[in-house]
């Protein structure tokens, strides 16, 4: 029931180290070439291994290669992004109109990945105490995928700027299914060295020392 | 600014979808060899490379080696997994109370990933319409260290059968930090082939082709 050899070769290794480092929200560079089905269920697939409370698995995966239901996805982040913008005055709101926020349709597939809450009924294995571990979950699956296509050379960009009661509307998601992420999928013309945000001058990368803390917050872990 | 070569060799690509199958939630299979320092800082460096709403970056990482603070931590998951067996009866129940659901003073180290809800002031980019965003980029972090541990051969269980409160009282956070993902980490004897949740009748992994929908709810994709 055990897989004798549980060491990872170099270059196994290497290979998940770079996606996580090499990994993008990509929001410019997308190309329209289609993904063929295969690398689209290997994604999936990749989305459908993540660790779930009590093995709930509460993920659905909706596909959206439409181009009106992207335009009303669209739409609604147009609408929410105008409200985020004013948000900001001077030269930051400034700074933020010019960020491009959004590839939802220069992409060529975009994919609601969606946390039915009611999946296993009414208890849960480990979601008694926490009752949003159906979430996080489903968050474990959006990252899973989201290594997984830059592994494949294909840019994933989370648009967060949304209406998401709007967004079930266009959807038709039943009452107890929430759409947890929305993402935009592509090949690209680069994968961006840094962080957008970061080479603008938005936000910089933190010191990872410094959220480092031993047996209770504040305090150095002594090694 | 780009990587001119954006693609993985095979074995790179095999490396990142071998952690992701083969990563698993680990429980009952943990030895005490403590996890050398340049191995736990890769681990949070790969958490720290995740993706986060506007470059947020809420999250800290509390190292808990102290066997003090873990009995404390141990007390309030064996009160919260009472109540939570208490929703069962019968054989379930049963099954239940036989399932080891913590490793919390077996491994050698806990690590709590919490999330600032405060940082980065009142408008942060992006996270305008959906506020749970940073709590969503905060798993993000927990995945990409769960695949990095794989990779490294340590085994990594979440523990939610926690009261977060509680847990908040015992590392002492600060009002806005959220104690997101309680986590046992150390070397194991083996990963398991399986998910122990499904090789002990629990529940099943659902076939991925019903969680396929194409442009809405409940509609085929039409390729």
């Amino acid at each position: 029931m055990s897989n004798s050899d549980n060491s990872f070769s170099d270059s196994e290794r290497a290979g998940l180290y770079r996606a996580i480092y090499e990994r993008r929200d990509v929001r410019s560079q997308f190309l329209p070439d289609p993904i063929p089905k295969p690398v689209l269920m290997r994604l999936l697939k990749a989305a459908h291994h993540a660790p779930s409370v009590g093995f709930m698995q509460p993920w659905d995966f909706i596909l959206i290669d439409s181009l009106e239901v992207r335009e009303e996805v669209l739409a609604s982040f147009n609408e929410e992004n105008a409200k985020a913008a004013d948000n900001y005055t001077g030269e930051r709101q400034q700074t933020y109109r010019s960020l491009k926020l959004q590839g939802i349709t220069e992409s060529p597939m975009n994919l609601c990945i969606t946390c039915d809450r009611s999946r296993g009924g009414a208890h849960v294995l480990g979601r008694n105490s926490i009752v949003d571990m159906d979430l996080f979950s489903t968050c474990l699956a959006v990252q899973n995928l989201w290594l997984a296509a830059r592994a494949e050379g294909i840019g994933v960009g989370w648009v967060s700027i949304i209406d998401q009661t709007r967004l079930a509307d266009i959807l038709n998601l039943p009452e107890n299914v929430y759409p947890l992420a929305y993402l935009c999928l592509g090949y690209v013309s680069e994968f961006l060295d840094k962080p957008e945000l970061e080479t603008k001058g938005w936000r910089s990368r933190l010191p990872l020392e410094e959220l480092v803390h031993g047996n209770g917050w504040g305090k150095p872990l002594i090694w």
